[in-house]
């Protein structure tokens, strides 16, 4: 073993803080039944000029969300557009600009309303039964409750049993104007610390799976000049094409797997995590785990 | 106003997650007393192909490193040398790369060790009288008391008075081996969701002010491959150079600013960020803030 590499690799699997990480396939021990293959229905290839960018959906959280976002896909909406306003730290939003809200004080497009009328907004929903609730097992500063379902970072209310994706790194949302019921067109990655105040107060219904390490790299706008907007517009990255996975032809899909946040093999190592080994990490800590600190194991195959 | 941008205003402002944001001289009201300009002694300039990233040391916390990692910049001993071990939501490391430690199971280089003798850990220290600490004013899931000192994002021990700056996004630190004292040369910024286990664990020292934006940049490795180290030397990103602005000629020093984090505007900012504006945050939150996620402003004048 290399020096400073052996440490390296005890911080990795222990403490590598992503929701997003890439993780290849890997000889581990998990048994074939810990994972699930992500549907193709509910997978989007982002393809950006650094590689691709995929992206699971979850219909359970925000079934219109998503069926609004299966229909730009198959019209091509976002395709030659842009990542137009990306705030390093926060978020990487993208879509078509100008125009595409619903406030009725602010110049609009009427077209787009008409093609893309508001949609509801769906903060939280009620999950159907089969979805397992895997609970991260300490409090959180933010949520009543957090956990995991189907292997989304996820807050939730015991008091009116309503449940909401955690706004982690990697997390897939529709950005909106300031009244609740205005997202038409427009999405946003978040890409540093979890940004918790927009927890249930924006509509998050995905997450990326792989490539996180892509949209890191777009262009950032200035941060303190048109809201971030990147006011250069050769600077913003463009989104070259943004695919369901379902529309390619079956042999042109690419197939990952997500490990089961309800099986034993996660609840191991959410335990591993609460105590990562004494030959590196001398001093005990807290047992706390912060959701968006759980690394939710994805594997690619071709 | 444009419709999206408005309500993206908002988010900005108030819930920007970033320790490392850019915020380059704006107009407001806060006072020029507010602002602590950073000493050239502790600012460090990391020439990037993607830009310059600007470093703030906090000698405070980690006296010997700051005297060791300044050794090395006067040496120019990074000048050259690659950011080798890159993992998404986690950690970019930078230095040497091979043979640094000072493992005795592990091949070392007999001169490296030499040249740069293993440190004694800092992981904490008891603060001089003059550093005030300003609470976060809420409970943190890691440390006793969370809070800030000097802008540094910093956990403290009522039991023992020890204070140490929490691994936050943006979080300049030293790599080192399985044991404590192990660290010489290899350095690391944090690039993911704070990894709060390595708090009190590995020695931070600094964080990056300016420029973290190309940090995201850096090509990544393969966690799951030979520890996240990038195997195609080709791939990895150069320090083309690193430097003290101290070293550096009077005329050609960068000037930056740091909001103080002692000052009543920043108390204003925490307690605008526990209660964001209604107008765009429908769902009243909890009133919690993290503290990696406050915004630690930072501004520039040539």
């Amino acid at each position: 073993m290399k020096p400073l590499r052996l440490g390296a690799l005890l911080l990795v699997l222990v403490a590598c803080a992503s929701s997003a990480a890439d993780a290849p396939a890997r000889s581990d021990d998990s048994p074939v039944d810990a994972w699930r293959e992500v549907s193709p229905d509910n997978l989007i290839l982002v393809a950006t000029r650094y590689g691709t960018v995929a992206i699971e959906l979850a219909p359970d959280f925000a079934p219109n969300h998503v069926a609004r976002m299966r229909q730009l896909l198959r019209q091509h909406f976002y395709d030659g557009r842009t990542f137009y306003r990306v705030i390093e730290g926060f978020v990487a939003q993208g879509g078509a600009d100008q125009d595409t809200s619903a406030t009725p004080d602010a110049p609009v497009n009427p077209q787009h309303l008409k093609d893309w009328p508001p949609i509801k907004a769906e903060f939280d929903a009620v999950l159907p039964k089969g979805d397992v609730y895997t609970p991260l097992g300490n409090v959180d500063l933010f949520a009543p409750e957090a956990g995991f379902v189907n292997g989304f970072p996820v807050g939730r209310d015991p008091k009116d049993g309503r449940s909401w994706i955690i706004q982690c790194p990697g997390v897939f949302a529709f950005a909106r104007d300031n009244a609740e019921d205005t997202a038409t067109t427009e999405f946003y990655i978040v890409i540093g610390q979890a940004p918790r105040r927009l927890d249930r107060n924006l509509t998050a219904f995905g997450r990326v799976i792989s490539g996180m390490q892509f949209v890191q790299k777009l262009n950032r706008g200035d941060n303190d000049v048109d809201e971030g907007v990147i006011g250069d517009v050769a600077k913003r990255d463009p989104i070259i094409s943004m695919t369901l996975a379902s529309d390619l032809p079956e042999k042109q899909r690419p197939h990952y797997s997500v490990l089961r946040t309800d099986s034993p093999t996660f609840a191991d190592r959410l335990a591993q995590g609460r105590h990562p080994p004494r030959e590196f990490y001398h001093r005990a800590a807290s047992p706390n785990l912060d959701v968006c600190g759980v690394p939710l194991p994805v594997r690619s195959r071709s």
